[in-house]
């Protein structure tokens, strides 16, 4: 079986990119991975491109043609790849496939979103492309509805209270203060959490990710050229799993199981456990998700997520570092997430990360789409 | 190197689907493919759905994932690919792939997509978005449009006349005939052709492929376990390459060079070359494109296209027979087409197409996504 390691990352600023067409972020960030692999344009043999959401966004699909028509690699295969917030992910582990089949031995997977273009109003509305258009969107439901039906349920099954469930975006929010890429570097306080406006009971503006223009890639090879890369880091699981798009047709609603499932196949690749693992990105869409993600991949008990928090477990210098870019709270440009997380997991891994932790040698990300239809997990290692 | 086979094939009825949702066709479909080669759903390891525009059609993303929700298949990895009206055989080549790096055995690659729920107008704008929206829409070209150029064009440099022209509807509306699952069952003539409305000149009604409902789904199996099946069809090529997403970026508009590349590479791995196809579907969305698609894929010399048509060649009966379900003209649910092509020249090799061509052994699929920014080939074979 062929081994696949990302030998090259690249990231846009995550912001509110006025000047900036979709189209110039995504070959910003691919130019940035081409040049941090020591690599050329013409040696890239495939494009994946993850993007949730371009058709509404900017009226353009067909986007992995463009960015390599953009980007000068023409006539390389192009291929998007869409599971909603998930994309990123889910373009980067085709790419790993890709190789896997042996055809390839160098791929670019990149991941863009440009949200800004269109009001508001709309972007909630084309966001809502990734849950249940029949069941869920048509009744009036967002997706901070969504996962507030979740923090509900969970505050009322496990008694998380208000000010625990801000640790999250403190967390995050202090994290971000040392990431130049981060849309927001500012610190936020359980007051200021509790005070931010209401947007869907009992989630808050300041538990929300905000909307946001990025865009990441990562160059992958094979084992039969790493060994041409300086520092490669390595795959060493996969998984991907998926769920009932809507809502109501999960069994609980304080758990995601298409996670459990893609954590386990990934854990099982690897050969490795929850407990193995040193620095994660988790998918922190909204407060919530960071505490689900905690206790559906295994890093706590059911119930007992929080206590990574409280324990400051999971903050930058604790046992297990999560989000230490600050996660999808400080930028969160759908298409782009899922890559811009490989990139953090692969920098600490490198020990070049803004916020580095002392010498890790196993990481991991999860990303899901809407809330949790789709999961991927990645686990990445310094050695083969 | 894994073998890929086809075990199973299933496809709606191409049509304006009034009372069928998108989840509806997706299921019927896969439903039937599932049948067809003689498995229970749960059999089915990873769903691969090509769809260009759910976004904007029915403001529904994440569609792979409703997919396998819808058709019982949860937790299964489902994933979209989308390259315009190229995702179908997009998702059927990246499924391939998939089977390739060794993770899966059995694979359902689908393609669906429902035009028909909103207005004409903004079905023709959310076709666009397949073209360069910065470059090409926003100044109003449609793609009948784009087409008329590239028609208007091939005209000029090898004098191909209106009637000439008209023999791409006239055999592909002959061939629909005996298709129960056509959109359009009627014969045309050349005056009819020539006195339909004009649409985009040199362009009128009856070149171009209409708005259509559909989906289509097939099952793919390793080598490993394609033994289990009866009437397996080996897959022995496959290409893809990209092209510029704008037309007036191309070096010229009488060619598709990235139909070209994915046919040679196809071909190539195949060890065949276009002498040896012995029936093919070919992308026809508007006439010239089936005309240009001859000469890109070696079928005929460049600005000899029409020598097939007048010759008979590729009528059913001729020596190569292009088209015999009769083709994009005959419906074009764009996300489905690719899948719903491949379908026809599995039946052709198995036997039991609905205009059967003398004992083919094999096939070839060509699929574009706009005007040619991806390009899609398949060579499919009845031995192994």
């Amino acid at each position: 079986m062929t081994d696949v390691a990302i030998v090259g990352v690249g990231c846009t600023k995550m912001d509110e990119h006025w000047t900036k067409s979709l189209r110039d972020l995504s070959t910003e960030a691919g130019a940035l991975a081409v040049k941090d692999a020591g690599l050329d344009g013409k040696d890239i043999q495939a494009l994946y491109v993850g993007n949730m959401s371009s058709g509404r966004f900017i009226g353009q699909e067909h986007l992995a043609a463009l960015a390599a028509d953009q980007a000068g690699l023409i006539p390389i295969p192009a291929t998007r790849c869409e599971a909603a917030c998930a994309s990123g992910s889910l373009a980067f582990r085709k790419a790993c496939l890709a190789i896997k089949s042996g055809e390839y031995d160098i791929i670019m997977a990149a991941g863009g979103e440009k949200m800004t273009d269109i009001k508001g109003p709309e972007a909630i509305a084309a966001l809502m492309g990734a849950a249940d258009q029949e069941w869920e969107s048509a009744i009036g439901l967002t997706f901070t509805g969504l996962y507030a039906l979740m923090a509900r349920a969970y505050m009322n099954t496990y008694g998380l209270t208000r000010d625990e469930l801000s640790q999250v975006p403190i967390k995050n929010h202090f994290h971000g203060l040392k990431n130049p890429l981060a849309q927001f570097r500012f610190e936020v306080t359980a007051e200021q959490v509790a005070r931010s406006a209401m947007i869907a009971d009992p989630l808050r503006l300041l538990d929300c990710s905000p909307i946001t223009d990025g865009a990441a890639a990562v160059i992958l090879v094979s084992d039969r050229v790493a060994d041409r890369f300086k520092n490669p880091i390595w795959v060493k699981g996969s998984g991907q799993a998926s769920g009932t798009l809507a809502l109501h047709d999960r069994p609980s609603l304080t758990e995601i199981p298409a996670t459990q499932i893609a954590a386990k196949r990934a854990y099982d690749q690897a050969g490795v456990g929850p407990q193995d693992i040193e620095v994660a990105e988790v998918h922190d869409c909204f407060s919530i998700e960071e505490i689900l993600a905690y206790e559906d991949l295994g890093f706590a008990p059911k119930g007992k997520g929080k206590d990574l928090l409280l324990n400051k477990d999971t903050w930058i210098g604790g046992r297990l570092p999560v989000n230490t870019d600050g996660g999808l709270k400080l930028g969160h440009p759908v298409g782009a997430t899922g890559i811009k997380q490989l990139i953090e997991i692969v920098r600490q891994l490198r020990g070049d990360a803004y916020n580095q932790v002392k010498d890790p040698r196993i990481g991991l990300t999860h990303n899901i789409g809407g809330t949790g239809a789709t999961a991927l997990v990645h686990i990445l290692g310094k050695e083969r």
